[in-house]
């Protein structure tokens, strides 16, 4: 395996609407189809769904977890860390990335984009957080149309 | 001392303009004159600000290190804790508090507003971030209008 | 309060011995008649019995508690620090701290003493673990035969 | 890729004699040689010769780095993981992994020993720590001979 391989990280929330599910398996599809290695969470919802697209595509995927077992990593993780600090594993997420995707998310996305943010990550949101600094919308965050475009311009602001 | 003492979290950039430092400074005084402990990340700007307000109104201040010395601390920190784990420490300067209050801030305290938010705590803002969902506001975190109401409100919304 | 103010670690195990007990109470009154703050993991056995000592003696204890809630504390803590690491955290205690005073232990305690080492710190040790490495003993950790001795050792060492 | 698949940890310190370099580098080929894949803190030494061992017989290296950049890992290390939260993450190179195999050691080798006993894992080592307690022989580690008998344990242990 090359170790100068692209990593892209998936976030969004552990439990997802159907088009949040639809969304980012398609994201991870298109990570996999172009070699591109995912790394997420490695829960359910989003992350699974994006693990499922990546992995039925030929792709790898790496789950950092918040507990202490691998039982918890969704089926489609193939490389599971055991993290063991809870969501203070979030800024490991997108630190191990070159850029970021978020498809919608609770909280917890929220903390992964400012993470991602403040390490000069590109981040490239579907149906996700935007932010206002004292009522002036802050333009960091890209919005992708759709899980293609999303994959496209991660991959443009990475090279 | 009382183990049942009120922390209360101020979060903001380590660099600050002058209003934000006179807010965060006064934020500090009023936390004091109520006897409730300040927790913040321990380094300059926003946190030296409060915990300078603080400190030199008979309040108690800790300081919740990103790196590994006491050096880094400002000179307000009463209780300097080492975390040496960098910025992951965030979500410990808010889970530590039962409420937390903003000041301006730049992506670190973003993330900080979010581990907040993920954890149920009351968010109060001056002159700092808000949020939106996919186009739709989040309405969790308060604004405040001054110092003074942002403690009052914190302080309500714990009791 | 002085922001200069030595910090010295209590670790050992969640359960302690009657003899364990003794010896931790005992080292916590000693570092409060000399107004060194007391810092440990907040839970109970060996902790709990040095934070007695030293609240009882008009000290300072400070617990960086593993999970994510106060209530875990023992009730001899003053200042909670909600770190939601888990064992994690245990870099954290001896860190913060300017020596570390070893009141037998378990594992846990034995990464504590290991983290202290690398870091260059005092460790003194009361019926604790001592190390070899490759068959020769580590001579590093330095064994007291009672709580006094070991105050007395870990304040000269320091200073 | 299986998510099943054994995950072994290779612990030892950044620097090493020539002797541990020789074991490490066997180790990792006697992983590599039965599909294991070998977790480590990703850094040089006893981890680089690992990882080269296992690399270049085909196995599968996971490196987790304590600092914010990829440079910092060996070149062996396939997968990077940026914990960013420095000794920390000793804990996760060891729980991530369903048993341990320490070469030689400085303390931080000592701290991932402790740790992986807390957490139930096997600890096999080849010239390593050992530890007693109280005077006691904790007999918990087990020495092997040679790096073919230490993956041979370790297996037989998992199973």
């Amino acid at each position: 395996m090359d170790n100068k391989r692209i990593f892209i990280a998936v976030i969004g929330a552990s439990k997802a609407t159907p088009e949040e599910t639809r969304l980012a398996e398609e994201v991870g599809k298109e990570l996999a189809l172009r070699q591109v290695t995912l790394v997420c969470g490695g829960m359910g919802g989003v992350m699974e769904a994006a693990c499922r697209g990546a992995s039925l595509n030929g792709g790898l995927t790496i789950g950092i977890l918040p507990g202490n077992s691998r039982e918890e990593a969704n089926p489609y993780v193939q490389i599971p860390i055991i993290s063991s600090i809870g969501f203070a594993r979030n800024v490991m997420v997108v630190k191990s990335a070159q850029a970021v995707i978020a498809v919608g998310g609770a909280y917890g996305t929220l903390s992964e984009i400012a993470y991602a943010l403040q390490s000069g990550l590109p981040v490239i949101t579907l149906n996700s957080w935007s932010m206002s600094q004292n009522g002036k919308a802050d333009g960091t965050v890209i919005k992708a149309g759709n899980a293609l475009e999303a994959v496209t311009m991660a991959l443009d602001l990475i090279n």
